[in-house]
C-alpha cells in the first residue's frame, strides 16, 4: 500500500482491472476458447466441459502467478499453467492453437468493458449533476479571469456549462472508440491463426459473439492503436476534470473565496484551514495521467509480431491510468454536487475591482454615441482616474467624465454586462460545442 | 535552421501552419468578421470595406510582429495593430467585440484545416500503397518473428497487411474529429459574447458559415480538448508509422537483410554502407510525437478563462507535431513504394533456423494421430536433435522420430505452415480490424 | 517563424547553437583535427594548412547542407563535403579516420561550452538579484500560503529567498557536469580508433587539448548520459523558475495583487488588463522543458555502437531546452528586479483574513500556560466565533475568551510570527540548503 | 497485485519504501523530534519517553492509515493522530511545531537513504561485473554495427566497456547529489520554524543529527529540486542499462544469436522459443522511468509554501521509478553474469558479410601506397565485385584488383582491424569517460 494511492487510487476500478480481475478474464476466455473449439469439432466435447469446469473457481496460487509472470514475461503462461493442472487429462486441449497474447489481449479488452461501463456512468453523472448546477447557478454574477486578471462579469453557471462542455465531448468519444477497442484477439502464435486450420474466421467468429466482442480480421498483436486512443480518452477526461480543479481551488483559494466545494482537509497544525484535497487531486490526475498518456504512445512502436519491451510498458502505464480516472470522476461528482458560492465574497471581489472589469463595456456603450477612438480615450482617463485615486470606481470616474442618464453604476452592473453568461448556463451546457444549427 | 530539422522536417506542412500563414489567416478572420459584422448593422458597411481592403495584400512588418507578440503574449494583438493601422479611418471597427483568442483560435483552425487536407490526402495514399504492396507480396513467405524470436513463418504482405489496419483505423478517427476540431471562436472577452449585445448568435452563425466552420454556443478559450485530440491523432499516425519504420530497421539490418526500402544513407568513412535513414526517422518522429503528446495534454490545465501558461504549451508543441507527422506520411510513401524483398536472404533465414519454427505446426500434425501431450513430448525430442546436432533441421530430426508419407520437409514448409497470412494480405487489409460480418 | 517563438524564445542564445554555429564548430573540429594530425606526421603539413585555409570563412550552401543531412540522417556529411570541396587537392586528408559523429559530437560541445557560459552567467546574476531583493524585503509581511490557504505570517524576502536556493544547487549542479560533458568524440567508425592506428591516444590527446576539452578512453557515440543529465538540468533551472513564475502569477492575480513584477502585457480589447506575460512564460517553459526532458531520456536507448533513431531525437530536443532557459533566465531576471510589493494589498490580505492565520500561534502562545490540548480548544472557539461572526477578528476573539496583558492583537501581529523569515532572507539567502555546520 | 508488476517489480525495494516504510519512517522523525525537543527543553522529558515508548512497534490501522491520508491529502496525518492515541496524555507534545510535510519530506529522505543505499551496491555489483566480463571478452571479436549496419570489427569485451562507462558516471552523480538530498526537513506549517521560537537552528541541527542527515537553512517544501534530481539519476540508470537491454535484444535475436543472456521466457505455444524476458525489461524499464521524470518535474512548478496538486505528483511517480530501477539493476546483474557469446554465430556473422565491413580499413591500407583518392576508388570496385557476385568476399576482390603480400584475406581480419577494441576492453573500462591524464 502507497499511501498517495489513497488519495489518488479508487478501489471501486481497481477492482474490476488488477491482477485477480485479470486472472479471471483470462480463465473466461479461456473456457470460452474451448466450448468454441469444442462446438466447430475441433476438440472434444468433454475437454470443452472439463476445462470450464476445471476453471469454475479455480483460483490460481498468487506466488505461481508472479513467478509464472515474471520468467515468461507474459501473465498467460501461469494461468494456462494452472489451469492444465486442473484438468490433467484434458491439458493438452487448454489454450489450443492460441498464444499467450491472445489470451492477455481477450481478458483486458473483457476487463476494459467493465471498467468503461464503471466510468461511463461516473461520467454521465459528472456532466447531469454539472448540468443541473450551471442552472442553479445560472445567474449568479461571478468575475471572468483571463490571465489571472479580472476580465468582465459572468455567471458560475457559465463557468460550470464550460467545465461541462469537454465533457460531453468525451462521451462521444467514447461511443467511437469503444467498437475499435472491444475486439477480440485470437490469431495465435504469429498472427496467421495457422493453428486454427480451415477454422480460423469461423473460430473467431464464435468466441467473438461468445464474449460479446467483434472478431478481427488481422491481428492487433502488435498494433497497439486502440489501446493507445483510450488511455488517449482517459486523459482527455482527467484533464477536463483537472481544469475544474484548478478552477475550484482558485476560486477556493484564500483572499478570493468565491467558491467551496467538498470538505476540505484539515491541516496537522493550523487548524483555521480547509484544504482543497480534492480539488487538488484532480489537477495532480490530470497531470498524471498527461505524463502516463506520453509514455503510453512510446509502446505503440513494437517490434514485429510482437515486442514483450513495448507490451510491458502498456501493462504498467494503462492500468494505473484508469484507476486514476475512476478517482478523478468520483472526485468530481462530490465536489460538483457540494459546490457553493459564497455571495459576501463574490461581492468583495466586485468591489475590490471598483468597477474596472466594466472598462469594455463602457467603451462599447460610449462608441454608440461618439466614434470609438473618442470613447476608449474616455474609459482609459477614467481607469487613470481611478488607479490614481482620483475617483473610487470607474462608474464614479465616468460620471465625472462622461455623465449618462440614471447613472453608471445603474448602468455597469454584472447582469448587464454578462452577455450570454445567463443563457449559456441554462441552454448551452447541455449541447456542448455543437454547432448552433 | 536547426540541421536535425532537414530529417524530422516537412516544408510543405510547414508553410500551411507557420507565422506567415498564421497572420494571413488572422487577417482572414478579421475581414470576414467585419463583413459579417456590417451585414448584422453593427458596424458601417464601408469601415467592412475599408477593413478587408487594408488587408488584403497586407503583409506586417516581422519585428514588429515578434516584438508585439512578445509583449501583449499573444500572436492576435500585433497583428490587429498593424491592421489599424492600415486603415486608420476605420481602426475602430477592426476586431469590433472580439478577442485576441477568439481571432488566434479561428485562425489556427483555418491553418489545421489545410493542414489536415494535406495529411489526410498523404495518409490515404500511404493506405492505399500499402495496400497495394501487401497484395504484391500476399505470397512473399517470411519469418514472422514474436520477442526478437523466430516464431512461425508469415508473409511480407500479412506484415504489411498489419501495418495499414491502424492507418485505416486513424483516417476514421479523422472523420470523427474534424466536426469537433473545425469551430469557429467568438465569444469574446470573457467568454460571454458580451459586446456584441443581441448579435453573438447571429454573428457567430455568419462567421462560421464565411469561413466553412462551424458555430459554438460556447466558448472553448479555455477547453482544449479538441487540441489535444487532435495532436493525439497525430502521435497515432506517427506512432504506427514508427512501429513499421521499426520493422523495417530490423528486417534490413545487417546479417538479416530480408526486406530492404528507400535509398538508404550514406556513412562519411565506411563506403559499403547504405544506412536505413527514412525508416530511423520514422521511429524518431513516433517517439517525439509521443512525448509531444504528453506536454500538449498538460495545457488541458488551464486557469479559468483563460491561462496564456498553458496557451503557450500549445502554441510551442502543436505546430511540431503537425509538421513531424507530415514528414512522417511523406518518408513512409517512399518506403513503402520502394520496399523490395531479398528473396535469397529470406530464404537463408529459413535456412539458419533449420525448421524450428514449424515446431508448433509439427506438433499440431502429430496431435492429430495421437494425444496432444505426445505428440508434443516428439516434437520436444526432435528439437533436443537439432539442437545437439543430431539432426541438421527439425524435419529431418521427426523424420528420424516419427516417419511420416512424404517426409516432413514437404509438409514443415513455409506455404503450408502461414495460416491465413495470405489471404489476410489479399482480403483482409482493406478491411482493418473491421469485424467479420 | 513561429510566433509562439516570439514569446518563450531567446535569439541570443539561439545564435549559439543553431544550424550555422553547427557549421562553424563542425569546421573547426574538423581543420583542429587535420592540425593535430599533422602535428603527429599522420597527413602531411601541406594539407592540413590547406584544410585550415579552405574552412576559413567558408559559409556552406544551406541548401546543400539540408538536403545533405536529409540524406545521410547526420549534419557532418554535407559539412565534410562541403570542405573537401574547398581543398580538392588535399580532400583525402579531411576527416581522416573520424566518423560523422565525431564531428557532430565535439561540434556540438564546443557549442554547448558557449551556451552554457551564457546561461551559467544569467543564472548566477538571476541568482544575485534574487539575493539583493529577499535583503530588500527582508522584512516586508506577508501572508504563506500553504495549499492555497493562508498558512501563517512570512516574509517577501523569505519566499524569494527560497526561490534562489534550488537556482544556487543549480550552480553547484552545473558545476560538477560540465567536466562529464565538456569531452571531445573521436573514437572513429566502430568506436575502435582504427582507422588512427597507434595515433589513438595521442591524437585524441591533441586535439582534446586544442580544443579545451579532455579526451575520453571510451567513444560515447551511443551512451548519451551526458547530453540527457545536461537536458536535466536545463529542466531543473527551468523548473525552479516555474516555481517563481506560478507564484508571481498567484501573487499578482486580480483580489490578491501584493506583489507586481514585469511591465504586464495589454489586453486587445479590456483596457484595464495587464497581463502577467514573462511570468506565464515561465511556467509554460518550465512544463514544455519537463515534457522534452522525459523525451530525451528515451534517446538513451541507444542501439548498438550508433542509433540514428535515437540521436534524431536529442538533435530535436536539446536545442529546444536550451532556447527556453535561456529566455527563462532572461524573463526572470527581468521580473525579479522589477518586482514590487504592494503594502496596501498586502496589508488588505491580512485584514480579511481577520487574524485566523495566527491560530497556531495563539496556540503556542496559550500552551505555555495551560496544557497544549486546553490552549487548542481555546483556539477552535476563537475560531469559531469569527467564523460565526460573533468576533471580527481572532484577537478580538480571544480578547473574550482568554485575555491577555496587552491584547492579544498587540501580539498576533506578523513580526511576532513570523519566526524566522526575515532571517532566513537576510542571511540564509545565500546559503541554499547547505548544512547549518 | 499488478500481474506486470511480476516483471518490472522488485520486492526488495519496495519493501524500503512502500506504506509501512513511509509509516514506520514517519514515527522515527516523530519520537526523534520529540527526544530532540526534551533535550533542547521545549517538551518535557517524560513526553519524549512517552512518545518514544508509544512509538515502539505501534502498527497504526491500515484502514485509518487511507482514510485520514485520503481526507488530509497527505499522509502524516493519521501517523501523528494514531501516535497521539498511543499516549494520550502526551498527545499535546506529539508533532509539536512541525507541519505535516517536515515528517513526510524528513521520512522520505530516510527512506531514500536506504534505499539508496541498496541501489548503489547493485550498481556497484553490476559495474563490477561489467568490468570482469568486459576483460573475459575483450578479444572476442564481433561485429560493430552503426545505424543497423555492420561497421567494422570490435570487441565484445569493449562493448560491454560501453556499457559500464555511464554507469561508472552514475556512482559519482550519486555521491554528488547524496549530500543534497539527504537533509531534514523541519521548518514548520510556513516555512518559517515559527513554532519553535529561538530553538529553530539548534533543534534543526539536533534532529538533524540523531537522524544522521545535514539541517537545512531553509525550508524545501515547495522546492523539489533534489528530489527531481534523484529521478533523474534513476531515469539515468535504467536508462544505461536499457541500452544494455536493447544491445542484448538485437545480439541474441534469431539469425543473429551471437551473444545470449539471461535464462530465456518460454511460449505459451512454441516450444522452440527462448524469449529475451530480461532484456525487454531493461528496456521497459526505461522508457517507462523516461517517461516518468518527465511527469516528475512538473512537479516542480509549486505554487507558494505548500502545493498539494504538485506533491502528490511526486508520491505517485518517485517510488514507481525506485523499484523499477531496483528491479532493472537486478535483471541487469544476472543478465551479465550469464552473457555468453556464441562463436559460432559470430563466425557466421562476418562470413555473411563477406569481408565488406574491412571496407574502410582497406582504404586505409592502400592509402599508405597511394593517394587516398585512388585507394577509395579501388575498395569502391572491390565493393562492386563483391555485390555483383564476381568476388565472394571483399579480400578476394581486393586480391584480384590490387595483389598484397601474403594477400588481403590474412591481413583483413577481426584482430587487425579491431583498433583499440581489445585494449578499450582491458583497461578503458575502470576510468569510464575520465580523461586521459
Amino acid at each position: 500500500m502507497n499511501l498517495a494511492d489513497a488519495i489518488l487510487g479508487d478501489p471501486e476500478t481497481l477492482a474490476l482491472i488488477d491482477g485477480d480481475a485479470q486472472i479471471r478474464a483470462m480463465l473466461q476466455v479461456e473456457v470460452a476458447l474451448a466450448t468454441a473449439q469444442a462446438r466447430l469439432g475441433m476438440i472434444p466435447d468433454d475437454a470443452a466441459r472439463a476445462i470450464a469446469a476445471a476453471a469454475q473457481g479455480l483460483i490460481p496460487d498468487p506466488d505461481e502467478m508472479r513467478k509464472g509472470t515474471a520468467s515468461a514475461g507474459i501473465a498467460a503462461q501461469p494461468v494456462v499453467n494452472a489451469l492444465k493442472s486442473a484438468c490433467p487429462d484434458h491439458a493438452g486441449h487448454v489454450h489450443f492453437g492460441a498464444t499467450s497474447q491472445d489470451i492477455v489481449d481477450s481478458a483486458l479488452v473483457l476487463a476494459l468493458r467493465e471498467a468503461l461501463t464503471l466510468l461511463a456512468a461516473r461520467l454521465q453523472a459528472v456532466t447531469d449533476t454539472l448540468d443541473r448546477r450551471a442552472d442553479d447557478f445560472a445567474d449568479q454574477a461571478i468575475p471572468a479571469r483571463t490571465r489571472f486578471q479580472n476580465a468582465m462579469p459572468t455567471t458560475l453557471g457559465a463557468k460550470i456549462a464550460v467545465w461541462r462542455a469537454p465533457l460531453v465531448r468525451d462521451s462521444e468519444r467514447l461511443e467511437e472508440l469503444r467498437p475499435r477497442l472491444l475486439v477480440l484477439s485470437l490469431h495465435g502464435a504469429a498472427g496467421t491463426s495457422a493453428a486454427f486450420g480451415e477454422n480460423g474466421p469461423a473460430l473467431r467468429k464464435a468466441l467473438a459473439d461468445n464474449l460479446g466482442l467483434t472478431a478481427p480480421d488481422l491481428p492487433w498483436h502488435a498494433t497497439r492503436d486502440t489501446m493507445v486512443e483510450l488511455g488517449n480518452w482517459l486523459a482527455l477526461v482527467t484533464g477536463s476534470l483537472g481544469k475544474m480543479g484548478a478552477d475550484l481551488i482558485l476560486m477556493g483559494q484564500s483572499g478570493i473565496g468565491e467558491v467551496m466545494a467538498g470538505a476540505g482537509g484539515a491541516s496537522s497544525t493550523m487548524p483555521q484551514k480547509a484544504n482543497p484535497v480534492a480539488a487538488e487531486a484532480l489537477v495532480s490526475i490530470a497531470r498524471l495521467n498527461a505524463g502516463a498518456i506520453g509514455t503510453l504512445h512510446q509502446a505503440m512502436i513494437h517490434a514485429q509480431e510482437r515486442d514483450g519491451s513495448a507490451l510491458a510498458i502498456e501493462w504498467a502505464v494503462l492500468p494505473d491510468m484508469l484507476v486514476r480516472t475512476g478517482a478523478a470522476l468520483r472526485l468530481a461528482q462530490d465536489l460538483v454536487e457540494t459546490l457553493r458560492p459564497n455571495a459576501d465574497l463574490i461581492e468583495a471581489s466586485f468591489a475590490t475591482d471598483r468597477g474596472m472589469m466594466m472598462a469594455e463595456a463602457a467603451g462599447f456603450a460610449l462608441a454608440r454615441e461618439m466614434p470609438r477612438k473618442d470613447a476608449l480615450a474616455l474609459v482609459a482617463r477614467a481607469l487613470r482616474a481611478v488607479a490614481e485615486g482620483a475617483a473610487a470606481t470607474l462608474p464614479d470616474a465616468l460620471d465625472d467624465i462622461a455623465p449618462r442618464d440614471g447613472g453608471w453604476s445603474a448602468f455597469l452592473t454584472p447582469d448587464h454586462t454578462w452577455g450570454e453568461a445567463a443563457a449559456m448556463a441554462r441552454s448551452g451546457a447541455d449541447k456542448g460545442n455543437a454547432p448552433t444549427t
